[in-house]
């Protein structure tokens, strides 16, 4: 990829709408997509090619991490994040190569050490934000320990200094009934980190000791910040990100984006790119709330947030750009209340795009469509070349 | 997919339609499926999700062993089996770590040693296992050597003791008109086995020289026992294999399914089928007749077979599998009277498959399902998806 592509002043835009495909209502047979009145993306189907797309691979249900990094053209197997890094990313907070990060959780023990609630009884958000700044600034040997509250039980802890490395097992035993366990090093230049990891769990259960039900910690999915070329390296790209939430901001930065500042709802970040459209020339544009209501199981709302993505899309088609993918980092059905292994509807607009017989935008239309059924990671490769910024492979 | 399995109560149902796919009857236009009248398949299809499966890859024939390892989600082609031990597997002989098995025919030879006949003119099956006899049970340097019928010329030779290697030359020239070759080493520590297989060949060839045709053997295939991951370790699961031919049940121990004592019939491996139906959670149900049609170029048997099967299905789909896959190791089409490339139809039913608009089952109809055109090795994965058994890849 890195060899074919060439830079030139076409734009692409790629709409992703997070757990766009679904499952049909038992009665009216009809997806969420199948049921939105949504106008505009029809008449986009209709006029690109369309197609079904595996994140991962059939049968497989991706975590956003590697849902994006398939999108984004990123092998999502060989190119896992693990847990730590991608919380930590996930609240906006920058990794240091060196770093290591873990995701935590405030639990409670008993006054043997024995833990009753591995959530801590979901303690608040507030709660969870002054517990951190009791644990937050530790130093042990050399090596700053940074504390991030996340959500109610849930924290990010970050361990900067020399010589760290991030194969060491877990603290959180996934049951109560039991002591947390001993962080143990996985090859022989991890012991420093299993060392002041234990060292910090010890002085936390010290410092947490009158905060019950919080009055202890578990720590897992020790992880670096991965290192991944650059789109602008691979694709020969000046990607600019537009999402609300911090996961995707940190996910899109990952990959060497620029990510812009924007508001809070849909009509914020179609604003923000249409302000930024003259100054790159690919635009990550994310949408959130599709997944939520998914995940919560709402399948009108889910419809309802469809329609508005749809009624608010002229905002961009207006901006005609060259190439304009829409599609998701995975399905998120309603009847499913989570992330789905699914194959997700794809569109492709483009002047070139070889249009199919698809005259509208769903799960059932796409499998029609001139796409057919392709990986996720083969997305990008389908977007340069539609920009033309591709050239021959081989004489 | 060893990571992401989890262990839940949902039943699985694999239904192996030996040799399914078939071709078109020239005069009607209709394949043997699309000749067959099976209700039952045809609302399984209705009701699931459908598409058609390449057992190895485009254009590529496969053999029963890769077929079958790819539907239990093995990689066919690193996953192969080499032909002595897939031999033994064949006629349930069981094969020990260590143990070296090889194919072997009998054959005529002149009295100049040259071989006149590879098959000794296919000699009965009971004068091959009266010869067996003659030759099992042989020592050699502390191997001992052991010799199974199988069908007419053919037999399995198993050698057994320390320090024996597969790697090894074949004694079969593949043509008459020249003398049996010497078995060599292709590696030094294959020394050892060439050196036994060539003191057998000869005393072989003494005990035989007054049972002319069949006055000595050819040996081929060299092989040990595979060692695959079992589908307790890579799926967590607890699997029965249902089967009438020991070929079958061989290759599902090999992957470390229980093998059920069944009967001959149709009926028998049914019925085999509820009653074991508490104790295990994932069941693959071969069903053989269809193929031998197929290889019989039996067009209208094959047809029958099917109606059979359909008639039969009820006592199937009234355990209500969480999901059930119907599906082919291979093509057998009548009018090629052999497994052939042509990729094979597939439904699998569940609660939450997203069903498509296939409404019966055949091969032209399975073209427009929803699963797309899939590798058989990717069936697995979507059978547990869809069983719920697989945790989110990535967070």
């Amino acid at each position: 990829m890195k060899e074919l592509s060439i830079t030139s002043p076409a734009k692409i835009v790629m709409l992703v709408i997070d757990g766009l495909g679904g499952l049909p209502d038992p009665k009216t047979g009809r997806t969420e997509l199948e049921t939105a009145r949504i106008p505009h993306l029809d008449a986009l189907a209709a006029g690109g090619i369309c197609g079904l797309a595996d994140p991962i691979a059939p049968g497989i249900t991706p975590g956003s991490g590697p849902g994006h990094l398939a999108l984004f053209g990123y092998d999502p197997v060989t190119c896992n994040i693990g847990r730590g890094a991608l919380e930590a990313v996930g609240i906006d907070v920058e990794l240091q190569a060196g770093d290591v990060a873990a995701r935590g959780n405030f639990c409670t023990v008993d006054e043997k050490s024995i833990i009753t609630d591995r959530r801590a009884g979901r303690i608040s958000n507030d709660k969870c934000a002054e517990l951190c700044k009791i644990l937050d600034g530790m130093s042990f040997d050399g090596v700053k320990v940074m504390v991030y509250p996340v959500r109610e039980h849930r924290f990010v802890i970050i361990f900067r200094g020399a010589g760290l490395s991030a194969e060491v097992s877990e603290s959180d035993p996934s049951r109560t009934g039991v002591v947390p366990l001993d962080i143990t090093d996985l090859n022989p230049e991890s012991r420093k980190m299993a060392g002041i990891a234990n060292k910090f769990a010890a002085r936390a259960g010290e410092l947490l000791a009158a905060h019950h039900p919080a009055n202890m910690v578990l720590l897992r999915g020790f992880a670096k910040k991965p290192h991944f070329a650059t789109m602008q390296e691979v694709y020969n790209l000046n990607p600019l990100a537009i999402a609300v939430y911090p996961m995707y901001r940190g996910l899109a930065r990952l990959v060497g984006m620029d990510v812009a500042r924007t508001g809070t709802t849909l009509e914020d970040e179609f604003k923000t790119l249409q302000e930024n459209y003259s100054k790159y020339d690919f635009f990550f544009l994310h949408v959130k709330w599709t997944d939520t209501a998914g995940e919560d199981g709402d399948f009108a709302r889910k419809v309802k947030v469809l329609e508005q993505i749809d009624a608010a899309l002229p905002a961009l088609t207006n901006l005609n750009p060259d190439v304009l993918v829409v599609t998701g980092d995975h399905s998120t059905p309603a009847f499913l209340r989570g992330h789905s292994w699914h194959p997700v509807p794809v569109i492709i607009c483009a002047k070139y795009c070889r249009t199919d017989s698809v005259k509208s935008f769903s799960e059932s239309a796409c499998l029609a469509g001139g796409l057919g059924r392709i990986l996720s990671v083969q997305i990008m490769a389908l977007a340069m070349a539609n920009a033309q910024k591709l050239t021959k492979f081989g004489a």
